[in-house]
């Protein structure tokens, strides 16, 4: 096998074997294929893409390229789910409580932030004291007893993804989707779950702005868990306007919080009852989304959900007080209002603008190596379709030093349009693929 | 500027300036664009292409990232002639004496054979003495005082043009029409000449299989250069058999001290008749293609172009007795026939196989480093078309082992086939790009 002629082969639209693109995979981790001819590769299936078996060896190739973690010894079907990254959006912290305390288990890996989108790891460590950081046997034993635990992904998982990943970053190759999909899919293999669930985000905070692609991911993501027998549903969901109204760590930890109270809802609370129940179906606890929602409704009226969340943190260490009072939760000390300029409707909030402003003010991070402020981010008060009055607050921002505060009021105030005219939101929820 | 950014744009099928090709190119010599980067942008534009703009940037940026000869000395225009790289095309000594004995000076800078084509420093080393390497002062008094000189490419002309296709070869970006354009004519113009005839090879022995991607090739390189300011013309020309008989150093050096003796004539005759016109008319020694046939059949047939070879092979060191008599230079000392095996029509002489054979028996390199034997090669007895009886000899092998011989003959034999109803030669030249 001769890395050029495979690179041919695909550049001339060919597919490739498994054993091809094994060597590919491999033969960059050794060293054997070097980073020029990878990049040329990954060139030519932007142009030429990949069959689902190709996608499907590729991640293969990658989940198998380091350690996989183990949860042979957590009992039942093992759930994980996976958002293509948002803006206000997280609903890992409202859905992984509800759907542990429905009793599947939920053994989660999550990420940090990156860009204009917000990370689980990092909202979580506005907590104080929670650790993100659990051996694998502590992970196992936490899931156990207790049926959730939310952990940092291991270093030595996927490597190939990781390497790729970077030299995909430097050469204009990361907009394809087989190479999206087998990046996100890789590493949900090599952590262990049994069955996935998979937000995909479409518009202009997503990765993904046209609705065409955004199913196209979807597809891949889940032709590809299907063929490495795992069972998949995923749900194509709206990211032009933010998810939840918080934008920003610590806020958005509030946020959860207060939708677990029920003190908050809207439209992070629907969209986590269409996910969660999707995962309530493939662990095997339901056998019908509807059902599995008005279970999941229930588990939030009970406070059952909270106390899940509870648990979780009392268990990686965190300060269970913040949960009983979120206003415990250290917020940045300096805020400000956006308001209305005028009578009429807000035809736009827009997700990407808001979380750059959010990560102005120091809520995010531009390289991975940053560091950020937790209590900094804004939230949004009104939605596409509201009727607002002049003077009346948009959105609250809260940064911890003048100059950024008023640097994110101008980059937040540009985000919002209005118009005189009534305007239709955009839907939550615009497809689901089932099994 | 950043190179992702660029890549993504090219990727994108947008056009770049000639600010941004030019980073690539420095980049790539600085080491600042790493080679990753350098092979995912070849990739994209075998895909997206080029304009003659972005085209002729590429070329400039490569013929400035070394030292430019300067052959500002030299007295007239200077004329430059490429081949695209054919079996049994020695073109080049046999054009070369005729146009410099009708006046136009000729520097021509050549190269060494690779895989199955031939190269014209091999072919004038097997005269015994001749020296291929000049210094650019030596260069160019011989030019001045002669008319004419045939040297090594100098190394330090148009490094990142060998930077670059040393890249291509191994990421299969080769084929390519922008950076096969963009290479050859980046050394023309680094070696100074006013103006070049291009030969465009088409045909189961040359670099192009297809009529209408010689075309394309033919027109990016005449553009490329009229952009630079040179004078251009090009013919598209048949390698579907060999141009010539001779096919091996020492073998096509004899052919063509017999073609300009006129002992010899068909197809390479015609052809540097028709090439060599072209250069007599861009080197303004006539006004048309037509009368400067003429001049040249006189020059060939009044001996005044064999003498001119005769004083460039005295010049350089070589042994003039060879032009005297070619029979002198050392040929193969085993030597066998192939011969028609039924009376009929040769309908192939397929011009890969016997460049692959002549390659076997010792007459090629497969790798630049390799050495060759001169005194290897076939002399091919027949066109196709014509009409052979059984037994008739149809191609005569040289070789220095018998394993070689027998090797090369079974591969020669298979370069033929024969059809009971006559069949047609393919034209000698298919198409003219003139100014």
């Amino acid at each position: 096998m001769r890395a050029p002629d495979i690179i041919m082969r695909k550049r001339d639209g060919h597919a490739l074997s498994a054993g091809e693109i094994g060597y590919m995979i491999q033969g960059m981790l050794t060293g054997e294929v070097p980073d020029y001819q990878i990049s040329a590769f990954c060139m030519a299936v932007f142009f030429q893409g990949m069959t689902p078996e190709e996608t499907t060896a590729l991640t293969m190739a990658m989940a198998d390229s380091g350690r996989r973690v183990d949860l042979a010894a957590i009992r039942g079907v093992k759930i994980d789910k996976h958002s293509t990254g948002g803006v206000g959006d997280t609903t890992t912290l409202v859905l992984t409580p509800m759907v542990a305390a429905a009793g599947v288990p939920v053994a989660k890996m999550s990420g940090r932030g990156l860009g204009h989108t917000g990370g689980t790891l990092d909202k979580l460590e506005s907590i104080p004291g929670f650790r993100v950081s659990l051996s694998e046997r502590e992970f196992v034993d936490q899931v156990n007893r207790i049926g959730l635990a939310v952990v940092g992904q291991t270093e030595d998982v996927a490597p190939a993804d990781k390497r790729l990943y970077a030299l995909r970053d430097v050469t204009a190759t990361v907009e394809s989707i087989p190479l999206i999909a087998s990046s996100i899919i890789s590493k949900k293999l090599a952590t262990g779950a049994d069955a996935i669930v998979l937000d995909v985000k479409v518009g202009s905070g997503a990765f993904m702005h046209e609705l065409g692609k955004a199913r196209e991911l979807a597809l891949a993501m889940v032709d590809i868990g299907r063929m490495a027998g795992r069972r998949m549903a995923a749900l194509i969901t709206d990211m032009n306007q933010p998810l939840g109204q918080a934008v920003g760590n610590s806020l958005e930890v509030i946020e959860a919080i207060d939708t677990l109270s029920g003190r908050s809802g809207g439209r992070l609370l629907e969209l986590c009852f269409e996910l969660g129940a999707r995962m309530v179906v493939l662990g095997g606890a339901c056998d019908g989304i509807k059902d599995a929602r008005v279970i999941l409704r229930r588990l939030v009226e009970s406070g059952a959900a909270l106390a899940k969340l509870k648990e979780m943190v009392e268990a990686q260490g965190g300060d269970v007080s913040c949960v009983d009072d979120p206003g415990r939760i250290e917020v940045a000390p300096l805020s400000t209002l956006i308001r209305a300029p005028k009578d009429g409707y807000v035809c736009r909030a827009d997700a990407l603008t808001l979380g750059r402003a959010a990560a102005t003010m120091g809520a995010g991070r531009q390289r991975k190596t940053d560091s950020v402020d937790l209590g900094c981010g804004l939230r949004v008060l009104v939605s596409v379709g509201d009727r607002v009055e002049v003077g009346q607050p948009v959105a609250e921002l809260f940064a911890s030093a003048q100059s950024r505060l008023d640097e994110g009021t101008i980059e937040a105030t540009s985000a919002f349009a209005y118009s005189d005219a009534p305007c239709q939101a955009p839907p939550l929820i615009y497809e689901a693929v089932e099994a």
